[in-house]
């Protein structure tokens, strides 16, 4: 190996190590710090990113890029993958990615008072100083159409607001009338079974043993609690789950962990000899999506989990569940409900969710609306898509921790990667034939191994197009998504779903 | 404010970012990180130490500090202070740095797994690769009588090997005899009455009850379990304790916590004018560790404290301590017993638990004890000491975390802290004379605000001699520490110990 391939190495480990360093800052921050450690800590945050970024954008490592030849082709591939991300980056002065570290640092704590207090004027000053960085941002990194495909480019390579648009555009016309016709078939009442006290130490320990059955490795990672559930990996031998539990509602807690599990399967599937590399990654975060929202909802809401695991609901909840018995449960978690929360959706609405926020960031990044009239605008919005009016910003544009965050343009993976996972789910079917029996045997290897070998183990060494295309046979789209929900949802209810003949 | 300051503060700051970040990370290793996690962590924890080292010991901070003028007087005390660090630093070569890191990474769960399986052989290959990098490093940093001395003054400024030994010396020679009187008079049967099951959240809530009443800030800081209790800071208003509950003993747990404790309360009491800059820790190992025994043995082994919670330990452990008087119950928490195990040990056996292991490190520092002979030294040098051999490495010299964190040196600093404590314990008394009332009533305000004045609030910017000769009148000695066991112990035990005539 050249000298100057293995400085390059060496540098981008660096890099590498000061990134997963501000991720463990930022995971405490979010599970253990105490309040009083909020200023010192977006300082300490802000100046690992900004060594990350100086050293990964310094002229030597730009230089070491442009020369090197690559030995291996996991050489190849890493060069490649670390051509695009510098060629991104070089264009975000260090001084932003400070800006934005401090400023996010803040408003994180900022959300979370706003959002117990209800209280959006409080968090309205930490938004615009968020969105203007990220107008600036864009504009640092530069685009053809809209500022907004900059922001999406950082999430979904490859992927363009116009073509958001035009999927989600499709989407819609066939959802909302899927939504009216079950919405008005499905039983609210039923579902008031999933309501009402579950203790948290039981569906805590339901949930465990469910995410080490279905072969989440607690030797290379663990779960915590925090306010909003997330996966962040330090190293593919650590990969940190958190979860939610709600002492009233059963649903949000175990969905949560069983997605939160599945972007952690992803995380540690990744190819051993990629660790320490940018190649350690999800290929995209819809791609990464697709994972845990395969586990959630296509194994987690499907009747052979429940086969499987609701004799073990019983016996955890017995005052809840003992009387119940399984197609009313498979009702009750497939509801079909006009909800005001994102992460309380079923898997129809879900989507509806999804762009009423693909079209509040792209209009807030567009310039088309002002952060004052942020509330206003997502209520007038959730009206359009869903027909309800949140009755509060705490259950309105309050209710997510992204834009706190500062990750604009990430909201529409969440709709691409329900797509995915509609044609990943088809592609293993086909080749795992007895998928349903195993599943209802609490057999998940089979599946995992899959998973493994046509997704997980590539890491950012293939795109999510090249996944898809090897994987499915075709590039993304929502047509098994859609044949997908229809055949479970006019099962479970009774409907005729039939779409239009195509 | 000159360019030059303001460039050279923000440099040190963000040093300082760096150390506190790295300090996240081992954190986060001993508490919650799960096994798979340990090969990265080193390497992450490896690269934040080696980045500091390089940005703190580069020739543009050296430069800076060799000709920046000071305005103010804290920028005086920063300079000092920085000037001496880095005069240290820059002897010590970044891949030294890096190395000690790493095997130090390693060593830690080595050594878990060492103690766990008594396996010293397993452990022996991390211990002579530490000792080795330490020999180096005090090559590096220099010194004039013995390489020892380079290690102590990382964590005891201006000490020397020559200075301990001549104090441990005299100190010994009072000190043997005044265990061997006291293991004779103690009641070993008595000491009973705290082994047996404790159930471990009782003594959690217990333990965090007294915290919170001695004035530790829980929105400042946490408390976590680890395998070894210890204090960390990330800022001073994000310190972190650690506890370790026995389930079946009520010493360990509970004076762990009002130990690690008083050291959290030096760090939560620094000047918040220090916040962020080097000037903001204990000003050495010594004075810090006097802190921490203030709290567990001058007050938490007093009658006046019990007088206060023995009522409420009652409460918490009815089965247990309902039935117990208070003079047996003191006699029980005060027993001289000669243990294998320094973290179990009584105030008066501690002090010769620490001369083994200082004898320990100074002689395989200076090449005069091979890493292999370690265990028959240790044990040969208790027997010396306590009169009792270990009967397994693993309660034996596997039983501290720190040498596999490759911190030799520092051992001694807890005796002299012992000192230091009764010396301000002494001064305590006479500026709040009416102490003891106000222990009996929970009222530690007073003291504590003693200590903010007198110690905790001027971090680094004095020297822990200054500290002293301000407080207390004179300089580091044994005396203060003698008079206040001999009139502690006599009067508990009902035993006549004048020592010689002074």
């Amino acid at each position: 190996m050249s000298e100057a391939l293995t400085d390059l190495k060496t540098r981008l480990s660096t890099v590498r190590d000061l990134t997963s360093s501000a991720a463990v800052l930022d995971w405490d921050q979010e599970t253990y710090m105490p309040e009083g450690g909020t200023e010192a800590r977006a300082r300490q945050s802000a100046t690992l990113q900004r060594l990350a970024h100086e050293m990964f954008t310094s002229d030597e490592t730009a230089g070491l890029l442009e020369t090197v030849e690559p030995v291996t082709d996991l050489d190849a591939d890493l060069l490649r993958v670390a051509r695009r991300d510098l060629d991104r980056e070089r264009r975000i002065p260090s001084g932003l990615v400070a800006e934005l570290a401090l400023a996010t640092g803040r408003a994180r704590d900022a959300w979370r008072h706003a959002r117990d207090a209800d209280d959006y004027p409080a968090f309205e000053p930490h938004l615009a100083r968020i969105v203007d960085l990220c107008i600036r941002k864009a504009e640092a990194v530069g685009f053809r159409d809209s500022p907004y495909d900059a922001l999406v480019d950082e999430y979904e390579p490859d992927m363009t607001t116009a073509r958001i648009a035009e999927v989600f555009g499709e989407l819609k016309t066939e959802l909302v009338p899927l939504v009216e016709t079950l919405a008005g078939a499905s039983d609210p009442a039923g579902a008031a079974m999933l309501h009402g006290p579950f203790p948290p130490g039981a569906q805590w320990d339901f949930g465990m043993q469910v995410l080490k059955d279905i072969g989440f490795d607690f030797e290379r990672g663990r779960q915590d609690r925090s306010a909003h559930p997330f996966t962040t990996t330090f190293s593919i031998s650590d990969v940190r789950l958190t979860t939610r539990i709600h002492p009233d509602h059963f649903s949000p807690g175990f969905f949560g962990s069983l997605h939160e599990a599945g972007h952690g399967l992803y995380e540690q599937g990744v190819d051993p000899d990629l660790e320490g590399t940018l190649l350690a990654d999800g290929t995209s975060l819809g791609m990464h999506e697709s994972q845990s929202r395969l586990w959630e909802n296509q194994v987690g809401r499907s009747r052979p989990f429940w086969e499987r695991y609701l004799p073990r609901l019983r016996t955890a909840f017995p005052d809840r569940f003992a009387p119940v018995e399984i197609d009313p449960f498979l009702r009750a978690l497939n509801q079909v409900r006009r909800s005001p929360i994102r992460i309380e959706a079923d898997e129809l609405t879900y989507n509806l969710h999804i762009m009423v926020r693909f079209e509040m960031e792209r209009d807030l990044i567009e310039g088309r609306l002002a952060v004052r009239d942020v509330p206003r605008a997502w209520n007038d919005r959730m009206e359009e898509a869903l027909g309800i009016r949140p009755e509060s910003d705490a259950e309105g544009c309050l209710q997510d921790i992204h834009w706190s965050t500062g990750i604009l343009g990430y909201f529409p993976t969440y709709a691409l990667g329900n797509l995915m996972s509609a044609q990943i789910w088809r592609a293993l079917r086909c080749d795992v034939p007895d998928l349903d029996d195993r599943i209802r045997q609490g057999e998940f290897g089979p599946m995992l191994d899959w998973l493994r070998t046509q997704v997980h183990r590539h890491g950012r060494r293939r795109s999510a197009d090249r996944i898809l295309r090897d994987t499915t046979g075709h590039g993304l789209g929502s047509g098994d998504w859609l044949a997908y929900v229809r055949t479970k949802y006019g099962g479970l209810f009774g409907v005729n779903l039939d779409g239009p003949a195509t």
